[in-house]
């Protein structure tokens, strides 16, 4: 038995914490079992678990499920499960919260990547970047006088959302453009007016006559959908569309539609299907930029996440609250 | 005759004028001459010289050269040549400028537009845009476990050239990174003080360790393939390198040996040979971003270049000073 239970990839202690490895978390944690969790099995993750039964599990994109009986048979002991990544839908059930398990993850600390990302994908429409791509690599093109490129400076830019990636954009985008607006049915409006953000009252408001508009919003059952063409098609001609949000938020074929027109131009990080099926109309539409969901965190700012949950667990360890934890309503918020 | 004669096409005068057309023109030129250039012959326009005599000459992309009797035979009355866009090689000879010909260019007021473009491809580098747009499009690919990406976060940047697209590129990196140097053996060491910016001795120590460099030196005969292969493998592995100056800075060859190791990530948006060769070896290499040299002045900000051109006009005509004229000394270092 020992108090902590560290289960991640060897790819995952050299990214997540690539200064000293497993002793950063030693450090923390004191005496911890480490299991590599590449190709673990169900059985031998129960099997484990039940030998170390421990305080403190640290868990990452590879690491198995928790079984539903972890805590009532497999660990009675387990408090504290600090996940260094994002979707803890992936490893534990609502029912373990509800029984009492402390949860985190790596909450904001990977939002400057993200807004990052969104940024390089306005950019990237503007200058029509999946177009010159394909001419330049695949069809042997060169510009002509016929050739249209668009650029941020002093564009009307929207904000669907308001996060802390919304406001790490902001911070990116403001060397571009003083029109920055803000929309967020979840957020106060004396929260736009302290920080000095300027928001409007609907989503019409915001997508019309927008030169580019970025969606930022957490997905809730409720705004599944709520970009629909409608929105999309009253955003300025030749105006630019950015989600790194969820796929789910847009109606996909109308953004089809409208991207193949050339009405707008596209960057997408995130899909209502992921991975993207291979036969998905999205492929092939060159008026749309696409990343395969890597906008957060980047291979080399995993370390931030990672300083994020050491953090977490100084605090756990010293008694002390844990930070952004995942809470029951924040998992039911969780995608 | 006319005082003034307006050698443009309808989309360069729709672009560089957008809100008024020509009507801008003549309220400052007065009456004056419009000649569409679309496919005008040589001859037609020497016609048109002979028979307008203008004193000022409004010029761009299409405008044919002028030929070499301008101003011994054609149009004794020139004094100004006001060209919209940037290459004055191309419509006029060094010996009318010696003749008395006064020129002037787009100057600086398209190079923000150049530093937004550098910022996109470093950006773009950091994700393998260019890799990912190929597998998204065109393979049915997704992410694995073994995807890398890099943030511009935290990253050691250096700047090789010192002009205005310099500074503003350190405008949009600032968010990202305080660790910017910069080099150019053109610009006094008391320059970089007195604007606060951190240069070093060397382009061996401007590369030497660093995670991304800019290339954004004009070009001189002796500055022909100055960044070399050992220069661009002193860039910290993995690293970014971009060009939005002149291919020629860089010996190509080794810049793909690189590229294809996979030792660095690459932005270009010039080349020494344009248009691009059909079967040039760049093509077809996913680890180069590549665009069709369309980083500055993105089709929505040409208008900045037609203000910056009404804006000498208005100057001439008030009997002041042109600003940022074409010297001798500026044409012979203009490519």
């Amino acid at each position: 038995m020992s108090a902590s239970l560290v289960a991640l990839t060897d790819l995952e202690i050299e990214t997540f914490f690539p200064d000293e490895g497993v002793k950063t978390l030693e450090r923390v944690l004191g005496e911890c079992r480490v299991v590599d969790c590449e190709g673990l099995s169900g059985e031998k993750w129960r099997e484990f678990l039940a030998q170390t039964n421990p305080k403190v599990l640290v868990a990452g994109w590879k690491t198995p499920r928790l079984p539903d009986d972890t805590l009532e048979r497999l660990c009675p002991n387990l408090d504290y499960l600090c996940y260094l990544t994002g979707s803890v839908r992936k490893v534990v059930s609502r029912d373990l919260i509800e029984q009492g398990l402390r949860v985190s993850n790596w909450g904001s600390s990977i939002s400057r990547t993200v807004a990052e990302c969104a940024l390089l994908l306005a950019l990237a429409c503007g200058r029509r970047l999946a177009y010159w791509n394909e001419q330049m690599h695949n069809q042997g093109g060169w510009k002509d006088a016929a050739t249209v490129t668009h650029s941020l400076f002093g564009r009307r830019v929207g904000i669907h959302g308001y996060g802390n990636i919304a406001r790490f954009l902001i911070s990116l985008l403001k060397p571009f453009s003083e029109d920055i607006v803000v929309y967020s049915d979840a957020v106060p409006s004396d929260v736009f007016k302290n920080e000095g953000v300027e928001c409007v009252d609907s989503l019409e408001e915001l997508f019309r006559g927008r030169d580019v508009v970025f969606e930022l919003e957490a997905l809730t059952p409720e705004r599944k959908g709520i970009v629909d063409e409608s929105l999309l098609r009253s955003i300025s001609n030749g105006g630019i569309f950015v989600n790194v949000a969820r796929g789910e938020l847009v109606d996909e074929p109308a953004l089809l539609r409208v991207a193949q027109e050339g009405r707008l131009q596209v960057g997408l990080d995130v899909y209502a299907v992921e991975p993207l099926p291979k036969d998905h109309p999205f492929r092939g539409c060159y008026g749309i930029v696409m990343l395969p969901h890597i906008a957060g965190p980047t291979t080399d700012r995993r370390r931030d996440a990672g300083d994020h949950a050491l953090r977490n667990l100084e605090r756990y360890m010293d008694g002390a609250k844990i930070e952004s934890p995942v809470t029951l309503e924040v998992f039911d918020r969780s995608t």
